[in-house]
């Protein structure tokens, strides 16, 4: 069993990128790529990877970052003020997968890390979850998704899954609109409740599931028949993407606010989208079916939870 | 010469609309036009027309809205506390025009007044201004937009345009981008230094060189041969206006924060965007130049100013 120091951690964060982006790559042979090396003046860096173009997949980045300093800003502990100024490292793999079918769903992965150092003791938490956003409506790929989370969170504690999902579902929601921005999963935060070398074991567990949980539908779905319209529903809906992370998302926010690299953060923003004034779904169509997926449903059976 | 009652505004910010819309229609004849007339619970309501899928416009929203109530929100008044919970009365149009022609700039236009009663006195002011958003780099453009908005203010005052000019370079900035949304023109707000007709008045001259300003640019360009590489960059660069209004802009954030109507509010948005990670134009071409226009600068010479 792995330990949970800065190079463990670490250590899984690039193994985790490494295989999100052969498993792109193995789908797609028309992909083209970019890695970006960079480094952050106050103390570490990162390695952005950039899929775009493919006949699979339309858009999609894989971000691993690393970043440390001397003393952690105020405004990056707005709930925890008394680790102002403290050493900190913060460490996170976050995934975005904009296939370029419109009946494949979008996906999103977070994992993250974070550790501050003084006063006699270390306070450390993990962070993430993964959320799938369909353009259109399939119950049973909703279904595989939790599935999948809720058998990730299972080994960690009775209602694990029950308690992020709801947090997945009230992280992810747009009030402007009164919808959330696609299915939910999972989402995580300040997460210490267990002893560390347990809780970076759930962050894996988390990881890990997420290739269970997206590929297996990606492959489902890349090939389906599809036309303009299905292709102009596509970027109109990528439209509440943009939405959501712009007006709601904390870390785009937060790190645009503070000075961090603005193309690693925007790499989410889907690569073609559209806005149309007062757009309706012809009645009883699949685009009018999505937005019944757009309100928080239990997607799993009670016996499923048990 | 007219009044200063809600009347007389409501008047002329109506015949401003349509002034505006007959402008775009003239130069448009395949241009797609909806016209929703919307009511407010709390009181009054407005009239959204908007035009989409032209030959020359590919969108544009041009907005009335006349809004009161009993009581204002503290949040509408964050600068003026002592206002909150005071009968109030706002009116505006606002104005955005995306062209489909890639060297044909996007413009936008806002004019408003606000009202409160009470406590023996009422507090009134006027605000708005208007913006241009080049794709393509053209000095005479930028120039003729300038001399437009300087000969409006002219009348009212030495200084205001310079005032003005400076606050739209102010207001319409992206921080995470270090850019200007476009080439600026005039802002202004909370406008009551002078008498209210003279203040009127100047609003109205605001509202009208808009129509100077940006309609012979327009027709300057709007049949500019172009191919996929203008329309791609145009896409491309219409992904910094959805960043400013729906990271930074007040009355896109304010109007969704407060429960306005979204429909109305994001119709600024443009038809169709594209973000790509790290875009670079080709050194010395057009589009690399237009970096050279997103820093605040002097349109007009000394002597223009005079």
């Amino acid at each position: 069993m792995s330990g949970t120091s800065i190079q463990d951690i670490s250590s899984y964060f690039l193994h985790l990128q490494s295989r999100i982006a052969e498993a792109l790559m193995a789908r797609d042979g028309r992909l083209h790529t970019e890695e970006d090396r960079w480094q952050r003046g106050e103390g570490g860096g990162g390695i952005t990877r950039v899929f775009s173009k493919g006949s699979v997949i339309e858009k999609a980045g894989v971000n691993f970052s690393d970043v440390h300093g001397a003393s952690l800003p105020p405004s990056a502990t707005a709930h925890r003020p008394e680790l102002a100024g403290r050493p900190y490292h913060a460490m996170g793999v976050s995934v975005v997968v904009h296939p370029l079918n419109p009946y494949a769903p979008t996906s999103h992965l977070n994992v993250r890390s974070f550790t501050t150092e003084g006063e006699g003791h270390t306070v450390w938490w993990f962070g993430g979850g993964f959320d799938l956003t369909p353009y259109y409506p399939f119950e049973e790929d909703c279904h595989h998704w939790h599935a999948t989370a809720a058998a990730a969170c299972k080994p960690f504690g009775a209602g694990l899954y029950a308690e992020f999902k709801a947090g997945c579902d009230r992280y992810f929601y747009l009030k402007h609109r009164d919808e959330t921005r696609g299915v939910g999963g999972l989402f995580f935060d300040d997460f210490n409740r267990l002893p560390k070398r347990e809780a970076f074991a759930f962050t894996k567990a988390v990881g890990n599931a997420y290739l269970d949980a997206y590929f297996p539908i990606l492959d489902l779905r890349k090939d389906t028949p599809y036309g303009d319209r299905e292709r102009e529903f596509q970027l109109y809906r990528r439209g509440r993407y943009v939405e959501f992370n712009l007006l709601y998302d904390r870390g785009t926010l937060f790190g645009l606010q503070s000075g961090g690299r603005t193309e690693s953060i925007l790499m989410s923003l889907p690569p073609l989208v559209r806005w149309e004034y007062r757009h309706t779904a012809e009645a009883g169509s699949a685009e009018a079916r999505l937005t019944d997926f757009l309100k928080p449903r239990n997607w799993l059976s009670e016996s499923e939870l048990q």
